[in-house]
């Protein structure tokens, strides 16, 4: 980050930093230095100038803790790494950590330790967010320090601030959003390349979209994670990633992207955040949505957030939602805003919960559905499966019928019939396909898809 | 804005305001009471409760400037109102300013004003940003108090606070942006409906998406202000909107916009921000954009603004550019972190001007052309135009010939080149185009057309 150095013609007519400077470095203890964190540092070290001129004050790397200090890592002073990063948070002479070490322990007593060492904490960690945040924004907010994790969520997109200051004064009714690059990379490549999951998350791991064990990502668990964040901030409440409902890509097939497609669709996998009469639904899960919405068109590893405010209207933020360098950068932008507050003797804004809110779940949400069945052939099967819907107050939007590739008219089982439903409840449509599973007229389990978007 | 008092289910159950609060309320003085200003009243008064939850304080609506105070208002109290707004703003118990009137004058003096009796100010008004915003921010930071203005560009889409505090740690190098909703409706519809100029702008105005005198809009004042804004924001220096290279789009034809779809392009009123090897440029005018390209597909009023950074990489924000409620909801954001500020007696981040960089004069910007001349239909003519370009160093990277609608074949003027030139130095493009206009090959003046995001 080189925005006044990097100015070379212009820089030299710079009428000098006019904010009122300290000379006293601020000091910045960094807990990891993979992907990220070599980033990190890497922009703190060279960016020394411009940090200083953003800050108002010098900003210096005290220390580095990693697992393994004597590797020799390129660019980056020996003598700055430790193994010993419960000693780094503690030491007496650090203003600001940074924690990139990621996953729940031990994250999580190193930063309390740090916030209770009266250090102010930049960090990327959403599953540990997901599950602790709200006693680590209390610590903070306890100690007088601040907590600020944009990079937690969608990589550099900036959404946390604008959540949590630029839409503060509105009303946000849903949050929805492709969080997680590698399962909407599998499921574009599927989408474009027709080949199965398998085929797709092997390329996705050859070329460093997905992780040897891709779990977190194509189960949802990153997903869920970042759900939980974004409806803590989006309705001022506390909501946990255990508590956000969750289905992963696993179980799509071709053949679901092929249909999705015959709607004009193709699947993605959403965080959807929103307020239901219950309370808040948050939750995780593929759905069908338009190929012309703006999630929709959103190709590769990207994110994209859709905000719905009462007043803002319908916003939407999308960029690159994972590695190194955009990490890097939402990590340096909260840097130079707590270190800010620091110079100032401030800290930010305080996490703006007002209370729990309870959690809506998933058979409270109201959406649209997108479901198959496999039928005999046979005049009067329409109006039968029609009429089980009809039974449990739930309305047909289309009904698609086909004859089953594969399946000869002796074995009975020769139609399919697709079907989206209109917006109802999901309880009542589970007690549908409750209903349609035990049918005789029905062969097999149903098999549906939520769709959003339309 | 009610997230909280709407929340009917949930709020029962909330269990109260977590941050300390002060009873003392903070009070606030708007000026101006049209579109937007009667919004922000209602948000503030029915919002109450909301605010003073987000805020940890009360916030008071003090007073209401207006020209005719006398003019009954719905819903509004009428002991608000008064016509001495110069009194308003001196009034010893007011902590904000809320500016919503708009033009330069009276809205600096009195903005001036304010901030000298200790008020901070929320302002939405672009034009007196790109005119006088440098004075106001220094008189600001003299003063101790805030300065924002999320609404002054693009509505209610979050973009001063991403690029003032999220991308502060990044280096940007390009804003590029959608920044009208007039001049996007009025393109929108000649590409969807083949209209021209003239019967888009009356459809404009009829619907309320032009004023009666559009000349701000559809000339690109309005642009060119927010460009000022941006340019300034994004590289930490002062441009004001005078210095900003302006063109409107009231020259073009419908056939211009059947030239841009015959190549996949639709033609958007862009500003554009970007460092060049001479200083920053900062210019708004019409341009060619791939039809599939994010801001190509930005429909209607809509604004989208696309941030090219260092480390994060591509980043795009979209939503609604204008109106009342989402003008609103963006000068409530502000509101909610000044009135945050006030209350624990401390300013906001101060502007990060680091000095002036130069400005880039249009003709050392580089970027593609479009250019098309009528010629001779006859041999040699295409090697003649093309040695032209050679002579300037300037590349041509497509060239379509064909006849020339309407013209005989007697008049000799029978054939329309059309081409488009790689990535070139404008002033180098320039000379071509004076060369060509006084050549005996070519007929009239060359039409050209700037393209972007290819």
């Amino acid at each position: 980050m080189t925005p006044t150095s990097a100015h070379q013609g212009p820089a030299s007519t710079q009428a000098g930093d006019q904010t009122t400077e300290s000379s006293t470095p601020l000091r910045v203890g960094l807990l990891g230095c993979g992907v990220v964190g070599s980033q990190v540092a890497r922009m703190i070290l060279s960016g020394a100038d411009d940090v200083r001129a953003r800050v108002g004050r010098p900003v210096e790397l005290a220390g580095i803790a990693v697992a393994h200090p004597d590797r020799p890592r390129a660019r980056l002073p020996q003598d700055l790494f430790t193994a010993d990063a419960q000693a780094l948070v503690a030491r007496d002479d650090i203003d600001i950590i940074i924690e990139v070490i990621g996953g729940i322990e031990p994250a999580y007593h190193l930063i309390m330790s740090a916030i209770e060492h009266g250090s102010s904490v930049v960090t990327a960690n959403k599953a540990l967010l997901a599950a602790h945040g709200h006693e680590i924004y209390a610590a903070a907010d306890a100690h007088g320090v601040d907590v600020y994790y944009e990079a937690a969520v969608a990589g550099a997109i900036p959404i946390v601030r604008p959540l949590r200051e630029s839409l503060v004064g509105d009303e946000i009714r849903r949050v929805m959003g492709i969080v997680n690059g590698t399962t909407n990379y599998i499921l574009d490549k599927m989408t474009t390349e027709g080949v199965g999951f398998d085929r797709a998350l092997a390329e996705a791991q050859r070329l460093g979209f997905a992780e040897s064990d891709p779990t977190a990502d194509v189960e949802g668990f990153d997903a869920a994670a970042k759900a939980a964040i974004l409806a803590s901030l989006a309705f001022h409440t506390r909501i946990r990633g255990s508590q956000v409902y969750r289905e992963g890509i696993t179980d799509i097939t071709p053949e679901d992207i092929r249909a999705a497609r015959g709607m004009g669709c193709v699947i993605k996998l959403l965080a959807i955040c929103e307020m239901e009469p219950e309370g808040v639904s948050a939750r995780v899960h593929p759905a069908l949505v338009p190929e012309d919405h703006p999630l929709g068109v959103i190709r590769g590893a990207n994110n994209a957030i859709f905000v719905e405010a009462r007043e803002a209207g319908h916003l939407m933020f999308m960029g690159p939602g994972a590695g190194g360098s955009p990490t890097a950068s939402a990590i340096m932008g909260d840097l130079v805003t707590v270190a800010r507050n620091r110079t100032r003797g401030v800290a930010g804004p305080p996490q703006s919960i007002f209370g729990d809110v309870p959690v809506a779940g998933i058979g409270t949400v109201h959406t649209r559905f997108h479901l198959s069945i496999q039928v005999r052939d046979q005049p009067g099967i329409l109006s039968q499966v029609a009429s089980v819907f009809a039974r449990h107050g739930v309305s047909l939007q289309t009904v698609q019928q086909s004859a089953l590739e594969g399946a000869s008219k002796e074995d009975g089982w020769s139609a399919s019939l697709r079907m989206v439903v209109h917006r109802t409840r999901e309880s009542d449509f589970e007690a549908c396909l409750a209903e349609l599973s035990q049918s005789p007229i029905v062969n097999g389990d149903p098999r549906f898809i939520r769709v959003e978007g339309m």
